[in-house]
Formats: structure tokens, sequence, C-alpha cells
């Protein structure tokens, strides 16, 4: 089978180092001590090279929140009833959700897409409506998704990240919202990095502990069923991913592609991430890793990765709310690289 | 002898329990999974308390830079000239610093106050003038300060706060600037928490390792020399601290006494902090840690004080820099829970 988004891969390359470089060069004539910003400093050298500038800028932004509802909820993995998914939809649209304020707070366009909510949502305006179908199939017993309405996912996810490009936008959180996406991602990170599954499932919104160990033999009796291999990643997204994973995973390499700074949320968000990452390696160049989520196989797919958050704050929502936390670190990094002045035009040594 | 600051001590007391439990109850209400936003949730209880209202703010607010040179440098314990700390306050007011560069962003009113530069900068506009002597006192030889120029410089961190307090700011970072002010900081550790000066020993704005190491011994001596006891806070401030040690610790007890929150810096903004503390235990729930340094010797008193600060991002510049990016955190919660909806006002469930 072809697939639309191999020619996407091609196009995704590693940031020239000249810009890195350039941005170190800049640092160090700073009026600071040497390396006394910390992390702001190799943030901004990796936006400058993402962006090919000399005055890297974490503005126009914007936050996209992929919405699908997920089939594996049927085995009983959840806290929360699936009804929630469309119901919190509404707050999304009516300003009263965690990223709904955020989105203000930080002053990001707000992205609210359907890949996959089961539901009829097509009435609803302010959301992006690229519905692929009423819910991720049950994993537990059939494949997550067709490659069809996997590859279908992934240009959706694809597609919303390019369309913020050409309006200017330059940086995008990247998140997700649908009740049982928690144990999508769970098993996915498990076939990706071979760990068993207990060591990689959380308690999503609330369960018990007796309900995180349902949760983990539900994920270890779907992986025995679909034999998944840690070397083929678009077959995990496929069989044991969901339609918000995919869309997200298409949003990854869609920033990648065209250069915009990609900002990673939690477990999920990061759960795509990966997939993105082992698809086309050169993608991870482009990632911000927005936050740690509490969820325990977070810190699992951040090793993989070899990456480190820039916020920890025991979050474990969703909603692409650590990202968007993280984007006035962005702010931070970006104006003291360009709005301070050196030692040479201070007139100090 | 009889001091200032003793009727200000009476003055401080926790904030009311009922405000923060209030908090916490609306926390539980908001759209989301319990908990699920994590630090942020006790955060805005924390605000919500010390404002003693349901709708807790983070705006309006200042930096506050306390700024001082250190006779210990004369010991060769650093790695910049001291004339940098009179140079660079022409980078505060012409905006070229990085915290100049973060009020700025932050929306932040800043606050630059000389308590102690070793040069006549009184012609200065844009400056709070508060001096009390040119330059805090060689602690290698003798008390760093008088008990007089100690309660002066007491004085003047608390006087700046409460005039803030009366224009109606709601959130204060105190932050520090002046070459040598953390081996005035790693020897009040010591001094505070009975640890070797060798592990709150770091490389300041650049030692080599052969510098920290000096650094350490110069520490030890000035301690056998002082005898001082870890119960005696007061007497470690005037024979080891500085005059911007000291302003500082006037103004964390000043935004106790006046109900503002303090948002404390990383090492020497902390080690002034953990002095207030240790005159007056109340002082520490009007305090909100913004960032953990990269100087060794931080860690040391974050666990002295049993608190984790909000950010980790490897600053180790002072200025308030760490205090002001955690603004953003404040901002977050206080919009959070004010601006989400409860379950009951979603029609969810």
């Amino acid at each position: 089978m072809t697939h639309w988004w191999q020619s996407l891969l091609e196009n995704i390359h590693p940031p020239q180092p000249v810009w890195a470089e350039k941005a170190a060069v800049r640092q160090a004539s700073l009026v600071k001590p040497p390396g006394s910003l910390g992390r702001l400093e190799t943030l901004a050298a990796r936006i400058a090279a993402i962006q090919a500038t000399e005055t890297p800028q974490s503005r126009p932004r914007a936050i996209v929140v992929f919405c699908a509802d997920h089939g594996i909820c049927a085995e009983g993995v959840n806290a929360f009833p699936t009804r929630i998914t469309h119901q919190h939809l509404h707050n999304f649209i009516g300003g009263g959700a965690a990223i709904a304020v955020l989105a203000r707070l930080t002053g990001s366009e707000l992205v609210i897409c359907d890949v996959g909510i089961d539901a009829d949502v097509s009435h609803m305006s302010g959301i992006r409506h690229s519905k692929v179908r009423r819910g991720t199939r049950n994993f537990a017993h059939e494949p997550a998704m067709t490659p069809e309405e996997c590859d279908a996912a992934l240009h959706a996810g694809y597609t919303t990240v390019s369309e913020l490009r050409q309006r200017g936008i330059r940086a995008v959180a990247i998140g997700e919202m649908g009740i049982g996406n928690t144990t999508a991602a769970a098993a996915v990170t498990a076939a990706l990095t071979g760990k068993p599954p207990e060591l990689v499932t959380g308690r999503g919104s609330g369960l018990s502990p007796e309900g995180v160990a349902h949760k983990a033999d539900v994920i270890r009796h779907a992986l025995e069923r679909h034999r998944l291999r840690p070397d083929a990643p678009y077959d995990i997204l496929v069989n044991v991913g969901g339609l918000d994973l995919a869309a997200m995973c298409g949003a990854f390499l869609g920033c990648a592609a065209e250069g915009l700074i990609a900002v990673a949320d939690g477990y999920v968000s990061t759960a795509a991430a990966a997939v993105a990452v082992a698809l086309a390696p050169a993608a991870r160049e482009f990632m911000v890793f927005g936050h740690r989520s509490a969820e325990p196989g977070h810190q699992v797919l951040l090793d993989l990765l070899g990456v480190t958050p820039l916020l920890q704050l025991d979050l474990c929502l969703g909603e692409a709310s650590g990202a968007a936390l993280a984007f006035s670190i962005l702010d931070a990094a970006c104006s003291l690289h360009v709005g301070m002045v050196t030692f040479a035009e201070a007139q100090m040594g």
C-alpha cells in the first residue's frame, strides 16, 4: 500500500546548524554570565534554528486540540463516561474549558478539530470538522483503524498545521481530548518501547488502583492479539492508536516539514510525537516538550526520545494544557534573546 | 537593643484557612478530572488564602531588585570584577538587562533599589535610592553590617513593598543584583543549616573548581570567626549577610505583614527568605518559590523550608529572573481558577 504521507516524510530535514551556532554566539555576548539563562539559551537557539533566523519568535501561535472517542472504552478502562467527550466540546467553544482559558491568557488561536467524536457534531460552529469515523475502533477486538482511516486522520492533522502555517502561525501546541485516549497512548508506548503494559499504564482521568490493573490487562491482551514490532511505528498507530493520536502524529510531521515549532503536551501527545519521530527522526528537532505529565508512561517516552520537558507541575489533564503553559517559557527565551543588550553595546567589561 | 522590625513580626499571621478551603471546593467543581491541574490547583488556593478572596489575582505586580556590593569580594571569591554591579545598573534603567526584558514581557513594574552599591549613583533617575552604605563590609574580617546598618536595609526592603501595596500591587518578585552575593548567601545557608560550606558553595557567576574551593575556604574561616548559632537568624544576617540580603528579608517580611504574594527567586533571594521565615515562621505561607537555581546550596535551603519551586530551567542569573518567569504560572493558576466553568454550569455529568 502506498500512503500519502510517504512524500511528506521526504520533506523533513534537520534545521541547518548555522542558525543555532549564530544564536549561541549572541547568547555568549549578552549582559549576563555565560550560560546563566540555562535552558532558555538552548531553547532560543532551537527556535532560531527551526525558524532559520537571528530573531526567533514565539508568536503568532495556535493551540490545536484533536478530539476523538475510543472503542476501547467498551472494556471498562475509564473513570468517566464516554459522553463526556461530546459534552466537553461545548466547553471548548463556550470558553469555559481549561484550554480555552489558557488560549485567552497566552494570546493563542484555539483550533478544535473533530477527527472522531462518537456523535454528530456537524452542526456545531467554531469547530474544524475533519471527522474520519464516529469513534476509534475497539482495539481489543480489531485494529483501532483501517489504514485508510489512519491515513485520513494523519492528513487531517497535517492540513490543520499546514493551513496555520499559511496564515503566519509560527508555533503550535498539539494536544487532544477524548475519553479513553490514555489507554491508546499506553498501548502505543508499550508497543514502541517493549516495556510491559503495567509500567506505562496510569490513572488517566481518575481510575482506582484496581482500575489501572484492569486497564493494563486489557492492553496486554490487545498487544498479544496484534503482535506488533517496535520498529513498525505505522502498524502500531493503526492497530492500537486512535484517530486523535494519528491526527496529532500528522500535525507533528506537518510542523517538521513546514518549519513550525511543535509544542508537545503530555502523555497522549508525546505518544503521537514518538510515532512521528519513529517515522521521521529529524521531526524531533522541531519539537519542544511542554510538560512532564503525572502519568507514569510519559517518562518512558521522554527517555525514548531523549528529551526533558520545560515544565513539571503535576498536571494530567490533556487538552494541550501543559503545552500552552510552556508558551510563556518560549516567550521568555525569544524575548531575552532578541531584547537583551550585549556587553559591547553596554560598553561593559 | 530594640529593633524597629520587632513590631513588624507581631503583624505576621498565617492566612485564614477558610479561603483555601473555599478554593479547593471550587477546584473540585470545575470541568476537569479532580486534581488534574496539579500544582496549579494548590497554587490558586494559596493565592486565594493570601488575598482572602474567592477570586485570586496575580496582577498588578512588581519586580523588586535590591542592589549592593560586597566587601567579601576583596578575598577573591568572584569571577567578575565588582565594578560590574554599578555598570549593570545602567542596563536595568536602559531596558537591556534580562530582568528589564522580563518585566516588559510579563507586564510587571520594575523597581530597582540601591541599598549598597559601592559607587555614588545618587544622580541616577529611575532608581529607588535607599543606600545604607557603599558596600557591605568584608565579613572575613568584621561583621557584614552593624545592627544599625542591617536594620536600615531591612527597613528599605519593608518600605519598598509597603509602598507597592498602597498602590495596589498584589504580587512582588524579590531578587537582587551585586557581585559577591552568592558568597554571602552560602555563608548564611551554612550558618542557618549547619551544613559544611563546601556543600552549599557554588560557581556564582562563573568560578573555576579551584575558585569554588577557595570561596568555600573563605566562608569556613569567616564562620569560625563569627561563631554563629543556627537559631539566631538576625545575628547570622548581620554578621555574614549583606545589604541586599537584609533588604530582601525586609521585603519578604513586609509582604507577609501586608498580605502580598512574595515570589522568591534563586539562591540569594531564598537565603533572605529563609532568614525571614526563621524570624517569623508564618511568613513562609506568603511565599511562592519561583525557580530552582543551578547553585547547589539552593536545594539545601529549599529542603530547610520544605518547599518546591515552580520552575527548574537551570538559570543561575539572579536579578529576580526566575521569580519573574514564575509570574506566568501564577497567571495560569489564577485565570483557570476564576475563568473555568463548573460541571453544574456546563450541565455535564
